[in-house]
């Protein structure tokens, strides 16, 4: 048994390449990677459906960590990963990690971004700190009933790395220099605040998840309009009312409605939430003064 | 029996899903695309793998259409599909169709684009008139044994368009509207040919193909480097000796190849050529003079 900081796990989603790859290159080259003397343990999340090239198998693994799900005996190649996952590396495992980073890319042209469930004080901490140091945007996810059992909830802290525009199944030099700069913040927060020294800024810009949006749909629950071209590409800038959202085969127009104005959105057309039937999320950006006991929750995870 | 002027093919490979949406949107509103008069045939070429939500089952379909494959016995999904197309909508099927239109997408930056393989008179005919219509680029596919049976050779005219970028599984308004507008130019040539008023450009702009580059690998066939963030997004545009190719992990470059200067790159990062071990293809552009028997076959096919 082993004990490590941080989990870093890649792969999570088996065709989105990159953060897998720069794994696979970090376990060739040791130091490719800054941990700022953290100690990581390195995984791919899915392997199977990695190898397959496919998002997943059985079920979306990173729904698939709802407790209930994790103590029950489904037999879907995501349950018995998750469970193994917890199992190896949980808080309580055989080789225990204190935090989770989750590296996943998306279709959507969305930047470099964390996301971050809920709102535990070491999470707001970590996504704090990295937003001091790169100004990421950080989404909040949290109450939505249809999206729950995220792999890095099991971790006492942890939190998504974003990175896109980039295909599924396409390997990208800048989506993989792009994450290893987010995860060597990351990893540079954590490792100051093990040594007290870590830095905060005055206050946390948040992108607080509220609702999601579908295309509209035939008989046959197939669109019937796709977004509208000048929606494409504008994740996090402020929707104006009247503004067009949607587009029919026909070229006319579906306007944003009246009380999506001035919601920020986030995920638009990412491929894998079609079958969700998400065509984007609405987010409502808040600024959020950063509490003392956010550190300190960090600190207190990383003694000893 | 009905016999039809042109095979309109979408959804060749299964996850490229704007071209099939716009024949589903089609089949419901008959005059949403302007067919200049022709008699159009509409057909899915994979359904299995649209349903699938993967390129293929078991082969390439647009792989599937050497004559050796179609005569003999092969049972793959992929070659009984090639069979049934050819029967039913070949110039000597069921309902047999003059020229065939197949609709592709391409994660590679390359806008708009016409595919021509070898150099059949009436296909330079098509591709000229639409050229003269859009100045769409044309690469004109030969000599690559390593990639052949297309679906097209086995019509007597026939040609792809190919629209990016866009990912895989991804349906986006913009690759709609530019498949249907490329789609409508080639189907005004073909009319206009009918009633002898094909216009023809003085000259025709090919990027004629030469080969292709993958990417190093190491010993377990992995790649060992991606192509350099300045390449991507740079097809149809000459590549410079001595300037960046790929990008190593650690940063480290390398360089085009002295005997690539001036070569136009294509294709760059598909995602599906990563099997084929296609990082990119190089074509030689060329002007070539059109000459009066292209739209004379084209016309003659096109009589009656």
């Amino acid at each position: 048994m082993t004990s490590f900081d941080v989990l870093v796990v890649a792969g999570t989603h088996g065709n989105e390449l990159n953060a897998s790859w720069l794994l696979d290159q970090w376990e060739r080259q040791p130091d490719l990677v800054d941990t700022a003397g953290l100690s990581c343990r390195r995984v791919i999340g899915n392997p199977q459906a990695r190898a397959a090239g496919t998002r997943y198998l059985d079920r979306d693994l990173n729904r698939s960590f709802q407790p209930d799900l994790l103590a029950g005996d489904g037999q879907e190649v995501e349950l018995r990963r998750a469970r193994e996952l917890v199992q190896d590396h949980g808080p309580a495992g055989f080789n225990p990690c204190r935090v989770a980073l989750d590296l996943h890319s998306t279709t959507a042209g969305m930047g470099s971004s964390l996301v971050v469930y809920g709102r535990r004080p070491a999470d707001l901490a970590l996504a704090g700190g990295v937003q001091r140091l790169l100004g990421l945007p950080v989404y909040l996810h949290e109450s939505d009933a249809a999206q729950t059992g995220f792999l890095v909830e099991r971790w006492p802290c942890g939190l998504v790395i974003e990175v896109g525009p980039v295909p599924q199944a396409v390997l990208d030099s800048r989506v993989v220099i792009q994450t290893q700069l987010a995860l060597e913040a990351c990893l540079q927060v954590i490792s100051e605040s093990r040594s007290g020294l870590g830095l905060q800024p005055k206050s946390l810009v948040v992108h607080r998840h509220l609702r999601s949006l579908d295309l509209p749909r035939d008989e046959h629950g197939q669109p019937s309009a796709l977004l509208h071209p000048l929606r494409q590409g504008t994740d996090w800038r402020p929707l104006q009312g009247g503004a067009p959202l949607m587009r029919r085969p026909d070229g006319s127009v579906i306007d944003v409605p009246d009380d999506a104005e001035n919601l920020m959105p986030v995920f638009i057309n990412e491929a894998a939430y079609a079958e969700k039937r998400i065509a984007l999320s609405l987010t409502q950006r808040e600024v959020w003064p950063v509490l003392p006991n956010w550190i300190a929750a960090l600190e207190k995870l990383m003694e000893g």
